[in-house]
C-alpha cells in the first residue's frame, strides 16, 4: 500500500487555514469571498506546479488535471469544495480538496504510474452560506436548479448577485468544461464525518454508502392570543405549550422506529411573542433522514397521525421539500473498502446524514465518499478538528483506493 | 339612583373611535401621536364647554376641574389614558376617560349638587407602544421613574424622545399641576376587563379589589448544537426539546397552585434556529399574577425546583422584574360596590391581572377601579369591543359612587 506524506498534508491544512482566519481559531471564508479566491489561487498555483493543467466551467468550478500514462482513457476525479459557512473550521470541504491534491503531489513526487488522468476539484458554492441554496455549484451542473435564476440569487445580508461575484472572480470557464460522463469515469470525495459516530466508536474511516433521504416539514399551530394576567388557565389557547406537547409527542413516536432514524426540531417562530401576551402561533421545523424511504414513510405517518387539535389549538402542517436517498456505487465502495482493508485501518460503512456534492455527481459518474473522524462531531464551528493522524488516514485511504480504480476501470 | 345618558356615552365612543382610526375598525393612536392629540384637543374641548378648568403637569398629563359648591374641599378625581396600542381597540384606556367625562356632563346637564371639586384625568403614555416603558405618566408622578431619563426614551422604530414629542404637542404644563395629596382626595378609574371572567360568568361590572402581583423570569435552557443529519438522537442535547419538556413541567406544576393564578410562557428565543441544526439555546419567559404573594412565592419554588439538568441540558433561570400586589382602598372600593347593588346590576369582586395607572397612584391616594366585560376577553387588537349597554352601566355605577364619595369625604 502506498501512503501520503503526513507532513505536507499538514503543512496543506495549516496553510489554507490561513485563508478566511478568524481570530482565536477557525475562518469564515464565504463562497467567493476575497478569502475564498485567495484559497483558490493557492490551489491553482500549487497544482500548476505539479504539473496539472487548469480549467474552469461557467459555475466557477475548477479542474485540475494530471494527464495518464495512457491515451484516451477517462479521467477519475476527486475532490470537494474550498468555501465555508460564517465562522466555519478547517477542514469541513477544505480537506476533500486537500487529500486529493496531496494524493496527486504522492503520485507526481513518487513516479507512481497511473493510466487515467486525475482530476482534482474546486466545486463553486457548497454551503450556501452566502449565496443560497447549499449545493449551488453542482446543482446547477446536474440540473437540479436553473443557471439563470441561480445567477441572480443574492448574497445574504448583501446585495451582490451569484453571477456578479462570479464574474468579478475571474474563474468563470466554459460550459464545455462541466463535469460529464464523456470525459470522466470516477468521482471520489473525502470528507469530515460532521458527526460523533467514529470518534464515539472508536473509529478510523468511514466508508460512505449513501446520502440519506430527507423529509422536512413545517408543523404549525394555531391558538388565540390572549392578555397574561387577565386570563385564566382554563380560557387559555396557548400555542407554545401545544408545540412543546407536539415536539414531546414527536421525540416519543419517532423513537420507536430504527434507532439510525435522526429527527431535529431546530427552527421555531412564535407570535405575537410577547412576554405578556399568549401565544396565538407557533410553527417549528421537523428535519428527518434515514437510508431507507420506507422509514421516511413511515416518519410522516407520525407526522399525519398527529392530534388535529391540542390544548385548544389547531395543528397544521406542510410538508416544506425533500429529498430521497442516495446510493453511492458499489464498484467505488468496494476500492474505498478494499484500501481501508489493505492500510489496517478499523471503520465502518456508514450513510451520509449529511447533504454532500457527491449526491448530485452520483448521478452522473460512480461516486462514493469517505469520512474521517470529527471531534465531538463538531462542523460548522471554528472548533471543528480532525487531528494529523486522520487527516493524514483519510489521504492514504483515497491514494490507495484512486490508484486500484485507475488499474481496474 | 342617577344614570348617565346612553346615547352620550355611544356618542363619545364613537366619536373618539375616528381618532387613529384605521381601516376596517380599531385604532393606533400611540402616546403624543397626532391622533392622540386629535382626543386630547376633542376632549379639552368639550371639558371647557362643561365649565371644566384644564391644567396640565410636567408630563402633559392633563386635569379637568369642574368647581364644587363648597370651599376648601378636596378634588375627586377620575379618568385614564387616550393612548393606544398599535393595532388596538376603541376602549382601552379612552372608556375610562370618557366615562368620567360622561359622569360629569351628566351631573353638570342634570344640576346634581356636588361639594367637592370633580377633576377628569388623562395620564400620558400609559401603554408605552411608543415610548417604553407602559405608565409612564403616572410611574414619573408617583416617582417609579426618573423624569430626565425618560424624556431621554427613543420612540420604538423612530428618533424623536418622549421629551421631545412631549415639547411639540404643546401640553407641557407645570409640575404643580401633579397629581398630589394635597389637592385631591379619591380616584376612580373604569377600564375594560381585557379578560374573559366577567363574560364568561354573565356579570355586568368587575369591582376592582387591586392589581394582582407579578414574577417574571428568564428560563434557559443550554445544550450543544450539532448537525441534524449527522448526530444520532442518542448523543443529542437539544435545548428545544428540554424547554419544551420544562413548558410543559411548568403547566404540570403551577396547576396544583390556586386555580386563579395565571402563568404564562410568552416569549421564546432559540439558537442557531436552523431548520438543520440542534439548538443548542433556548430561553422563554415566565410571567406569573396572582393577588397573594404568597402565592407567588409557591411559583419561585417551582422554578428553583426545576430540574438543574434535562436531556443532558443545563437548566437556569434568572428573575427579570417584579412588582408587589396592590389592594385598593377599602372605602373607595365600597362607593363602587355600594353604587352596583343600587343600580341592581350583577357582579364580582376581582382583581386586575393587567397593570394600570392606577396601581401607582393608590400609593398617593384611596384608589379603585372598575371593569366592565370585554367581548371574548379580548383588548389590544382591532376587535376589542364593550356593547353600548356595558359602557353604559359603567358610567352609572361611576356616576353614583362618585356623588356616594362627594358626600362621604
Amino acid at each position: 500500500m502506498y501512503t501520503v506524506s503526513k507532513e505536507r498534508m499538514t503543512e496543506k491544512i495549516e496553510t489554507f487555514s490561513r485563508f478566511g482566519a478568524l481570530e482565536g481559531g477557525g475562518i469564515t471564508r464565504l463562497s467567493l469571498s476575497s478569502a475564498a479566491l485567495e484559497a483558490r489561487a493557492e490551489f491553482a498555483k500549487r497544482a500548476t506546479l505539479l504539473g496539472m493543467s487548469i480549467e474552469s466551467d461557467d459555475t466557477g468550478s475548477i479542474y485540475a488535471t494530471l494527464p495518464g500514462d495512457e491515451e484516451g482513457l477517462k479521467r477519475i476525479v476527486m475532490g470537494s469544495h474550498v468555501d465555508s459557512v460564517r465562522f466555519g473550521g478547517n477542514y469541513d470541504g477544505i480537506y476533500g480538496v486537500l487529500s486529493s491534491l496531496e494524493t496527486v503531489e504522492t503520485i507526481v513526487k513518487e513516479k507512481i504510474p497511473h493510466r487515467h488522468p486525475l482530476t482534482v476539484m474546486v466545486w463553486t458554492n457548497e454551503e450556501g452560506a452566502r449565496f443560497e441554496p447549499a449545493m449551488m455549484g453542482s446543482g446547477i451542473v446536474l440540473g437540479k436548479f436553473d443557471k439563470e435564476k441561480m445567477f441572480k440569487v443574492v448574497e445574504v445580508g448583501g446585495t451582490e448577485t451569484f453571477g456578479a461575484a462570479l464574474q468579478k472572480s475571474g474563474w468563470v470557464g466554459d460550459i464545455s468544461h462541466r463535469l460529464n460522463k464523456e470525459e470522466y469515469c470516477a468521482y471520489f470525495e473525502p470528507h469530515i464525518e460532521q458527526g460523533p459516530v467514529l470518534e464515539e466508536e472508536g473509529l478510523e474511516i468511514g466508508v460512505v454508502e449513501g446520502v440519506v433521504g430527507m423529509v422536512n416539514y413545517d408543523i404549525i399551530l394555531e391558538g388565540v392570543s390572549s392578555h397574561a394576567g387577565t386570563t385564566p388557565q382554563g380560557y387559555r389557547k396557548d400555542a407554545l405549550r401545544a408545540a412543546s406537547k407536539i415536539i414531546l409527542t414527536l421525540w416519543e413516536e419517532l423513537s420507536k422506529l430504527p434507532s439510525d432514524l435522526v429527527f431535529t426540531t431546530g427552527q421555531i417562530s412564535c407570535k405575537p411573542n410577547i412576554h405578556t401576551v399568549v401565544p396565538n402561533y407557533v410553527k417549528f421545523t421537523l428535519d428527518s433522514r434515514h437510508k431507507d424511504m420506507g422509514v421516511l414513510a413511515e416518519v410522516v405517518k407520525v407526522i399525519e397521525n398527529l392530534p388535529k387539535e391540542i390544548y385548544g389549538c389547531k395543528l397544521s402542517y406542510e410538508e416544506h421539500w425533500g429529498r430521497k436517498s442516495i446510493a453511492f456505487d458499489e464498484g467505488q465502495i468496494g476500492f474505498i473498502e478494499d484500501a481501508v482493508k489493505g492500510l489496517g485501518y478499523s471503520y465502518k460503512r456508514m450513510y451520509s446524514g449529511a447533504g454532500h456534492d457527491a449526491q448530485y455527481v452520483s448521478e452522473l459518474l460512480p461516486a462514493v465518499m469517505l469520512f474521517i473522524p470529527s471531534k465531538n462531531g463538531l462542523s460548522h464551528t471554528v472548533v471543528e478538528y480532525s487531528s494529523p493522524e486522520q487527516t493524514w488516514h483519510g489521504a492514504n485511504v483515497l491514494l490507495n483506493a484512486v490508484l486500484a480504480a485507475d488499474a481496474a476501470l
